[in-house]
């Protein structure tokens, strides 16, 4: 069966050439082959304006992002290249992680787009988000079967990015049994994450290099962890040795889940929540004169597409000018940002005029990323996306 | 006594008052308060064209950065505001580390421009790069003595920017005695410093946090150290479980060193070290048909000025080339950059062009930055300088 073919514009293969797996879709020369016919999914040969071979893509007409790049070949996605893909990706982990407890697949970063696989040991949660990978659903559910031999596989393919592929909102048990939660194990602590019913597949792995490193930093200090979802940093602080542990959610689901995973690591006498939004519960704290020796916060993506920079950044910079009032003299801010929108040296430059505005005086004693299982594909910045600025503050 | 008075041109204030230490002589208005008659080193109450009153700096006339702040009052540094100063940097460190073997003072970030020192446990090493510091190097010596009554502390004033200051260069014992090596810890590994005869203070403490990432995934490597001085990256591999270690670097009292402190931790058997250009080492052992599970880049800053970046952009990516050409299929390559001038993101492409060149595919696994005891100052981007890229690289 030969592939459709997709014939690009002048010039417009360089991003592709480079490693990229985007195209836009006024990249595409669609006199020469219109885009309008395909469905949602198809794959197709891409070639270069001079028709040179680039590789196949999966398209989808409907979306700005008309196709993403899974071949440097003629050969598609499915069958053996599929297998190859999932078990690079699974050595890349098993390099850098001793427990199985890891996002397994990382979409275009394991040249996999659209495809989201968390590794909870036996359990696996997948997230589809375009409509090229949906078509290949059951190949990669079989796929993963046959690779790890799980327990149980979840599709929690709820991501809001399904709507701009055309693709419904639902989840479902695809192989086995999934339970409402499973366990995993991070920098030594034990969680229950809602893999049916919590926020994404559940659990949010990208930040385990970060706690562990405030890990090393919260013997005998009252921590307070800002959008705390499930306890991923406080209950862990709490385990490392912090005398007292305050996390706050919006969520009354997730801060229940904080105190079921402090009383599985032992540590439910140290942690206490606050159900609010989180500005709320931060002023009242200050209201009530209450001081941190170390603040985490740990917001949602405020900057989810470039037109909301501006009041994005306005946001990131309140809930700093909070969290700072809340933090002791000496005290150390965890301010972390999940927008890829938000460059790191802007995040920087809030923790600054925050701390100035206040009169006091911020220094940046470590910068982290996200973690191994979320690596960054070095063409394509998109997949660089999670920033963490450890900051000490004085007076 | 009253001190001179400089004041800055219009506008020319707001860098300064966002947090900046550096003043540049054509933002002083040289017409109100001539530079040329002052002293390097004398300290000056610095105002703006408005008359405010922005605090004191240590000037230089000679200097393209003809003034640093070292305080934000009428009060001149010296004194209970050197005593306070250290005392704060000495409180970041301890609050950081466990163990006496940091960098105590990083200039800027420690509102002492011009000043480093390093800690060896009873031992300090002194670098001073301006005259400002220069004079007030007594008090900074008797301050130090009085903080942490060390065994000895060593002048290593050899810095290159001491002769843009106008200041000659030497090595000197300035209180009690200080040997020809003295020892450090870092992540559990014990190393002897040439603080006398060694490069810089005898050690590079800033790669600390890179090093200790590296140690998870080095059980059973081979491990490539390049620009391997005496030993950092390598000698703790070799610790950290790592099977064979070759470290590079042109200087023989380096690799000897290497040798000495393998050695030291019991791993000379599977130490050896080759003595030469890397350029020159890294052709031959790809001649040689040498591979390794993971190759350490840790060069000089090739990119010392601007005018450096085209030059030294090339040299980074040879040395990544060649050092990729080593690698194994799934090893992992470890590439710095102490280079100020070149950003992060030019590094990572620099890695995957030098990959995507030779066929392979390049996946950014983690980004570390200088440790905490080289802290940031958000106002300074001159203080953000280190990077080391960790790529798992496939086929």
């Amino acid at each position: 069966m030969t592939l459709p073919s997709l014939y690009l514009k002048s010039q417009m293969d360089r991003r592709i050439t480079r490693g990229h797996l985007w195209i836009y879709s006024n990249e595409v020369d669609v006199k020469r082959s219109p885009l309008k016919g395909l469905e949602p999914g198809t794959q197709v040969q891409v070639y270069s304006a001079k028709e040179r071979l680039l590789g196949v893509a999966q398209v989808n007409p409907a979306n700005l992002i008309c196709a993403r790049m899974v071949s440097r070949t003629a050969e598609p996605l499915g069958g053996g290249l599929l297998r190859e893909r999932l078990a690079q990706a699974l050595q890349l982990r098993e390099a850098a992680f001793d427990q199985p407890y890891y996002r397994l697949v990382y979409g275009d970063s394991d040249l996999l787009p659209g495809l989201v696989v968390d590794r909870f040991g036996d359990y696996l949660v997948v997230q589809i988000a375009s409509a090229g990978m949906e078509q290949l659903k059951d190949e990669v559910v079989d796929a993963l079967t046959k690779l790890l031999s799980p327990a149980g596989i979840l599709l929690a393919n709820e991501h809001s990015a399904r709507e701009l592929e055309g693709l419904e909102r639902y989840t479902q048990v695809a192989y086995g049994e999934v339970p409402e939660q499973v366990e995993l194990i991070e920098n030594g602590a034990r969680f229950m994450a809602p893999v049916q019913a919590g926020q994404k597949t559940g659990w949010f792995y990208d930040h385990r290099q970060g706690r562990k490193l405030l890990n090393q930093w919260v013997e005998e200090a009252r921590v307070l962890d800002v959008f705390s979802y499930i306890g991923g940093w406080g209950v862990q602080a709490a385990v490392a040795g912090a005398s007292e542990v305050v996390c706050v959610d919006a969520s009354p689901s997730a801060t229940d889940g904080v105190m079921q995973n402090a009383e599985l690591n032992g540590v439910a006498a140290k942690v206490t929540t606050q159900t609010g939004k989180a500005i709320e519960v931060l002023k009242a704290l200050i209201a009530a004169g209450e001081r941190f020796d170390v603040v985490v916060l740990d917001p949602p993506a405020f900057i989810k597409k470039r037109k909301d920079q501006k009041a994005g950044e306005a946001a990131y910079r309140h809930i700093n000018e909070l969290g700072l009032k809340l933090l002791n003299s000496g005290g150390l801010l965890v301010s972390a940002s999940c927008s890829m929108h938000l460059a790191e040296d802007t995040l920087i430059d809030i923790v600054r005029g925050s701390a100035w505005k206040q009169g006091r005086d911020a220094r940046i004693i470590a910068r982290q990323g996200q973690g191994a299982d979320h690596p960054i594909h070095p063409a394509i910045a998109e997949t660089c996306y999670l920033k963490a600025v450890f900051a000490r503050v004085f007076a």
